[in-house]
C-alpha cells in the first residue's frame, strides 16, 4: 500500500454562489463550486508537493460525482471515497451582499456525509500516513460521524500517526456547550491544535494567545491564528509570535484558515523549525485571500517560494 | 371574508435548472425558478380571471420568501401561507440533456412543506371556496401532510365545496402500492378526477379510458388526459373524446397537466358544457408546452380566447 | 374598504443595467430590474410592517405586468394600478463605469405613467390612509401628472391625511426654475418635507440646514438629509442633528433617500420622538447602500432592529 | 465625390433580445444587437463586394453611436449619418417563445430617426449612386420621414438613379388603408418592386403572383417573394418562377427578405439575367435563415459562390 | 507497476465554444471545455469500468493544468503526462451556426503536444497494457509525433499488446496524399481498424464496406462506421452488419466516433462476440450524440446496460 | 489621397478575459475584446477629432475580421489592412485574480501580424501623414516586423513626417539586451519619445527623469511617464514636471500609456505648448483608468474638455 503524508476526511459539499451580489431571494443565477475544509487542506498540501488522501461518503448523484472528480483531478488520493444511495450529497448556498456581509444556507442535514460511520474507516490507510488531519466540523454532523472521528483518532494513536486538529467551530451545527465538550475531548488526543483566537476563547474561556495555548497543554504544539496579525505558537517552552504578511487586497477571506493549516503541516512534514512552519502557514493564508474561491488560490510550491522571497507583488505587468 | 373561486395547497419548491443542456455534474451555471403543481394551477386559474387562494408551509429563508413573493405577485391570495423555522424550503435541480431526457434531483425530504399539519388549515377559508383542488403529491410528502389532505377534504365535504383531484403520481416519493391505497381513498371523496392515462392504469389496473373512468365511479366527473390526442371524459351517462390541439413545436412539456386542470376548472366555474371545459383544458395545455417554464406560458383569458379562435398561430410577424 | 397606513403613487420604470462596468455603447448584456422612488418607499414601509398602497398607470405590455407583479409580490397593495393601451411602460438604462460614475438614459417621454390624470384618483382610497407620500418626480412628468398631484393633495387635505413630500429634483425632466415654482407650491401644502441638502439649497437659495428648514416654515416638520453625516430636523422649536451610521462598504448608493423616507415615516406612524424617527431613517439608508439594487436591501423589521442594536456587523461568519 | 453602387436610408434601432426563450415579463437577461431593414440590405451588399452608403438620424447617445460604429465597421459608408440631441435613438425588444412565436415591442415613437427630414438629404450623394433603395417602413415613421422619402425619389428620378422599393408593410406603424395609399404612390415611382406575396395581396387586392405583378405595371421589374418556394418575377413580357433552395434547418427567419433584396440588387448591378439575380436573392435569403441574427449570416461573395455551387452543405466536419 | 487495460496518447486541447449560435466574429462570450479524440476514448473506457492510461505533452500553463486535472478527475491514469515550457497548450474555437454547420479554428501549430517525441515513451507502461489505442491525428501533428507513434507501435508489437487504430483523418492538418501514405503504414501494423465509411473510401479508393474492409487485410478486425445505419465488421471469414440505434434527438454529433471506439474496445476486453462488441460501440455512439459535449454524455456501465435493455428512452418523467 | 494626421501600425490581437476573477485554470467563461497598443492610440486620437490610419496584417479568419471591423467602426482608416491565409490572427488570454494581480498568456508566435514585411508598406500613405507613431512591440515580433519598422522610419524621414516612439518594452517577447539595442536604434531616429520611468531606466541605465531624458538627446522631445505623479518633459532647454490628475477609483490600469500618447500627440497636432500637451496626456490617461477596457474609456473631445474643466467628477447623479 502506498504511503501518504497526510490523511484527512470530512464533508465536502457543492456550493452554489449567487453571480450577483444581491440577497439570494433576488438572485437569479448561481454558479457551482465545491466547499469543504478538509478537502481544502488536502488540495493545499498536494499543491505543495505532498501526497494526501481525502475521503468522504458521497451521494450516488451528479453532485457526489462532481466533488469526487474535482478533488481527484487535483491529484489527491480519493480511493477511499464511498458512494451511498441512502442520502443525497450535501449542498449549500452562499449569499454575499458585500465581501464583509456573507451568509450561508445549508442543505446538509441527513446528507450522505453525515452517514459516515466507523466501519467506513480503512485502518491500514490511516496507519500508513504521517499525519491524520481532523476538523471540528465532522463530529458536529451526526453521532456516527462523531464516532468515526474518535475511531480514526484511536487508529492514529495505535500507529503513532500524528494528529492535527483544527477546531473549525460551526455554531449552525451544534450548541457551544456541546461543541466545547466534544472538541476538548478531541483536543486532548491531538498533537497539534490550530484554533483561531475566537475559537480558542470559546473553548478555553481565556483571552490571550499565551493563556489559551497553555490551556490545551504544554506537551502539544498549539498555534493560534490571529488573522492579519499572523499567529502565536507554543510548544513546551518554545513559543513566539510570527508576523503575518501584508495583503494588498483581500478578495475572498474564505479558505484562509485551511490554507494556513496546509502551510503549517507542509512545514512540519519537512521538519523546518516551528516558527518557519507557522510563517509558511501565514504565507499560504495570505495568498489564498488574494484569489476568489476556497481552493483556486492555493499556491504551488513555486508560487509559495516566490511569495516568500517577496517577488510576487513586485512582478510588473511587463507583457 | 373574501370568497374565492378555488383554494389549493401543497409544496412549491425552488427549481434550479442548468443553463446548458449538459449533465448536472458538468453544469457550471444554474438559474432559479419555482416549481409546484398546485401553485401552477392557482396561477393558471388566476390568469384566466378567477380568484384563487394557495398556501403552503414555507421555510423562513430566502427561498421561502421568493416563492411567496412570486405567487403573490401573480395575484394569487397567499394570506394563509405559514413560515416555519423548523425546516428549510424544499428545492430541486433539473437536468435536461435534451427536451426528451429530463431528470430531477430533490432536496425536499423533511422540507418546510412536509411539516404542514391539520392545524394549519383555516376552515372558513376552505368553506368559502367553490372548489378545493387537491393533488396526489401532498399526501406523499409526510404523515402530517396526508392528514392535512384528509382534513381539508372533510372540511370541503362539510361545506359542500366541490373537490377536484389530480393524482400526480410521484414514484420517487412513495411506492406504487402505498400510492394506490391513499390516492384511491382520496379519489373516493372527489367530485372531479383528472388522471393521465398511465396514472389511470396504475390506479385501476384497467387499460381503456372508458374502463378506467368507470372504475372511479359513475357519479364522478372523470377526465382522462391522453396527451396530444386530447382527453376522454365520463360523467354518468355523459361521455366523449375531445380532440387535442396540434402544437407546432413542443418547447417544454412540463406543466401541461397543471394547465389542463386550470382550463377544465375554469370551464366548470363558468358552467360551460363538460366537453367545452375539457376543450379549454386541452387548449391551455397546448399553449403551455409552447413556452419554457411551468407557469410562464399560462395564458390570460385574452390569449386563451385568441387561441381558441385559431388566431394565435396565424398571426404574422408583421411588425 | 381596507385602511392603509400610507398611500403613494408615481412612475416606476423597468431598469436595464449593463452586466459589465463598461460604457453602454460597448455593453452587450443587460439585466432587468425595476426602479421608482415611490415604489421603493412603499416596499420599504411594507417590509417594516406597515400597510401600504402604491399605484401608477402602466403600459398594457410585459414591462407593465412585470412592475405590477414585482410590487404586488412584495405585499404592497396595487389594487389601484391602471393599465393603458395608449402608451408603453417607461424604461431606462443605467451606465455604471464605476460606483461613482453613473449615468442614466430614459425612455419615459410620453410613457404610460405620464398619462396619469386626476380622474385616475380614488378619493376614498387616499382618504382612508394616514399618510399620503408625494415626490417631486411626478409633477415633472406631464401636465396631467402635475394636476393629479395637486388633486391628490387636495383630497388629502380634505380628509386630514398627512402629506409627506420628498422633492427628488430631477433636472433631466424640467428646468430648475420650473421645478422650484411647482415644488414650492407642493411644499406649501405638505406636513413633512424631506429634502437633501443640495435640494434644499436649490429650492430655498439658503445654505445651512437651519436656514433651509426655516425657509419651508416652522409649522412643518422639515428633515434635511446630510448623507453620511446623518440628518437635521426642525419642527417648530424642536430641532437637532441626528448622526448617521458608519457604513463599512458602500455597495450601491442608489435608493438611500427612499430608504430614509421609509424609515422616517415608519417612525412617525409609530409615534416615536422625531429624533428617533430620523435615526430610523438614517439606519434604513445605511443598510440600503450596503446591498446592490434599489429595493433588494430594504430591511425587514427584524433586520432593522438588529442593525439598531449594533449586531449586524459584528455577526461572524461562523457557519 | 466617391461614387457608390447603392444608397439607402432608414431607421436602424438597437434590438434587445431575451437570452432565454421565455415571455419578456419573466426574462431577466437581454443581449444587445441592431435591427434595421435598410442597414441589413446595405451590409448584405457590402459583403457581396459592392460599395454602399447608408444613413439615418441617430440620437446623440450610446445607442446611436453603437449603431453607427456597427454599420461603419462593416465597411458601409456612413458619412451622411446625422446626430441629433432632439430625440433618443429608437430601440426595440424581441420576445421569442419559440422560433415560430415571436413578438416585438417598440420604443421608436418620436425617435431620432423619425425626425429625418428632406433637408437632411445630400442631393449629390444620391445622384452619384446607381440604385436608391427605399423601404415602406420609413414613410410610416412620421410626416417628415414620408416627405424625405418622396424628396429622395425625386432626386433619384432627376439623376436617373434606379429606385428599388421593398414595401415592408408594418401594421404596427400605420393602418392598412394609409399604408396602401402611400406605398402605391412610391411603387408608382419605383423601377424595381420586391413585395412578399402577402404584401402584394394587401396592396393589390389580387391573389396570384402573376396578377399582383401585373397590377404594379408592366414597365417595372416586379419580384414577388414566395418564401421557401422561391420567387416569381415579371418584367414586360419576361416572367418566370425561380425555385428556392432547401434549407436544412431554419435557425432564424428574420432578415430573409433583406438578404433577398441584397442578392437581387447585387445581380442587377452585375447585369446578370433577371432569373439569375432572383436566384441569387433566393440563395442569400436561404443562407441568412441558417444563422442567428439579422446581419450575422449575410454571406460574403465567396460564401455565396460556394453555396451556389452546392458545396456549402456537403462540406464535412473534417477537422 | 499497475497493469492497465488500455493505453492511449495524443493531443487534447482546450476548446472554446461560443455561447450563442452566431459566427465567431460576432460571438462575445465563450465557454471552456476540453477536446481530444484519445482522451475521449480513455474517459469512455474508464466510465465503462476499465483501467486506462492517457498521456500527452502539456504546456506548463493554466490550460495544460486544466486538461490534466479534467482527465485525471475522470479516473484515467495520467501519471505519464509531461509538462513543457517550450510551447503552449494547443487550443481551438468552435463556431456553430446550427447543429449541422460547424467550423473549427485551431491554435495548435507548434503546440506542446506537437513536441511529443519517442523519448517521452515509457516502454514498460505500454508493455503492460492489453491494448494500445492510436489515432491518425497524432502522426499529423509533427515529425516527432509521427516518430512517437511508430515507436509506440514497435513497443506494442514487441510486447504483444494489441493495437487499435482509428484513422480520424483531419485534412486541416495534412494533405490527403500524405495522410494516406502514413495512415496506411499504421494500418498495416494494427490489429483492429475503425474507419468511418468516408475515411475508408479515402484510404482505400473503394466504395463498399465489404471492399474497404478487405483492402485492409483479412487477418485484421476491420469495423466500418456507417453513422445512424450502424456498422459493418469483417474478421477473416467472419463478417456482418450491426444495426444502429434510433436516436430520438441528435443534440451534438461530435464524439460519436470516439464513443464507438470505447464501446467496441470494452467489448473486446470482455471477450464478447465481435457483433456484440460492435453493438456496444453503436450504443455508446448513440448515447453520446444525445448529450452536449464530447465526453459529458459517455455512459457508465449501468447507463449502457440500461440503454441496451431499451429502458433508457421509455423511462417516464415520473418524479 | 486623403491626408491623415497620424499613421500607426502594429499587432492588434483578440483578447479573451475571464468573466470571473479566478485563475484561468478554473475560469469557465470568457469574453472577447481586442487589445493592441497602436490601435488604442489610433482610436484615442480619432475620438479626439483627428484623422488616423492604422494597419496590420490580419489572419483571414473570424478574429481578423472582428479586429478590422472594430477599429474601422471607430472611424479609424483601415484601408491598408492586409489579410493573409498564411497564419492566424494572434490572440491572448488575461488572468485577473485581483486588479493588481494580472497575467497574460499569448498565442501570437508566428501570428499573421508577425508576417508584416517592408513590402506591405504604402509609402504614399505614410508620406502624407503629419506623424508616424511607432511602438517597441512591433520590432519584437519578428525579423520582418523589425525591418518593416525601420523601412517605415526611413519613409517618414524622407518625407519629413515626425516620428513618435513609445518603447512599450515587452520582456515576454525578447530579452532586455536585444530590446535595448533595437529600441535605442529606433529612438535615435525618433522626434518624440514617450518612455515610462522604468522603461527609461532599462534603456538608459540612469535613474532620474532628467538624466534619462538627456540620455536620449537634447534635440528630441522626451516625455517620461511617472504614473499617478504625472510626467516630466525635456526638449532642448525647455523642461518641466506636469502634475497628474487624482483618480477617484482606478478601475482598470491597462491602456493608460496609450491614452497618454493619444493625448500628447493630439496636443502636438494642435500646436499647444509642450506642457499643455503633456497635461492633455495626463488627463486622457487618468480618464482611461476609470473605465474597464483598453479603448472603451478613451474620451471624446467633449469629455476631455469637461474633464479638464474639472466638471467630470462634480457632476451629480441628478437624474
Amino acid at each position: 500500500m502506498k504511503t501518504l503524508d497526510v490523511v484527512t476526511f470530512g464533508e465536502t459539499m457543492v456550493l452554489f454562489t449567487s453571480e450577483a451580489m444581491t440577497p439570494l431571494e433576488y438572485s437569479s443565477h448561481f454558479s457551482k463550486q465545491i466547499g469543504g475544509a478538509e478537502s481544502n487542506v488536502a488540495i493545499g498540501l498536494q499543491r505543495l508537493g505532498h501526497s494526501v488522501g481525502w475521503f468522504s461518503k458521497l451521494g450516488n448523484d451528479p453532485f457526489g460525482r462532481y466533488i469526487h472528480k474535482f478533488v481527484r483531478g487535483e491529484g489527491v488520493d480519493t480511493s477511499r471515497c464511498i458512494y451511498t444511495d441512502e442520502a443525497p450529497t450535501g449542498i449549500f448556498f452562499k449569499e454575499k451582499r458585500s465581501p464583509s456581509n456573507i451568509k450561508v444556507y445549508y442543505y446538509r442535514r441527513n446528507s450522505a456525509a453525515s452517514l459516515l460511520s466507523p466501519d467506513d474507516l480503512d485502518e491500514e490507510y490511516i496507519a500508513n500516513a504521517k499525519f491524520l488531519h481532523i476538523t471540528g466540523i465532522t463530529p458536529a454532523l451526526s453521532t456516527s460521524c462523531r464516532e468515526t472521528v474518535f475511531k480514526a483518532i484511536e487508529i492514529a494513536k495505535r500507529h503513532r500517526v500524528k494528529i492535527v486538529f483544527d477546531p473549525n467551530i460551526r455554531l449552525k451545527l451544534w450548541t457551544i456547550e456541546k461543541a466545547r465538550q466534544v472538541l476538548m475531548e478531541i483536543a486532548a488526543e491531538a498533537d497539534i491544535i490550530l484554533p483561531g483566537l475566537d475559537e480558542g476563547e470559546l473553548l478555553s474561556g481565556r483571552n490571550t494567545p499565551e493563556d489559551i495555548a497553555r490551556f490545551f497543554g504544554e506537551e502539544k504544539l498549539v498555534i493560534i491564528k490571529l488573522g492579519e496579525r499572523g499567529a502565536y505558537y507554543q510548544f513546551g517552552s518554545e513559543e513566539g509570535y510570527v508576523k503575518g504578511f501584508a495583503v494588498p487586497q483581500i478578495v475572498d477571506p474564505v479558505g484562509a484558515g485551511d490554507g494556513f493549516a496546509a502551510g503549517v503541516i507542509s512545514g512540519l512534514l519537512q521538519n523546518v523549525p516551528i516558527s518557519e512552519a507557522v510563517r509558511r502557514g501565514n504565507a499560504v493564508g495570505a495568498i489564498v485571500v488574494g484569489t476568489n474561491g476556497d481552493v483556486e488560490g492555493l499556491p504551488t510550491r513555486e508560487e509559495l517560494d516566490e511569495f516568500l522571497q517577496g517577488a510576487a507583488y513586485q512582478r510588473d505587468v511587463k507583457r
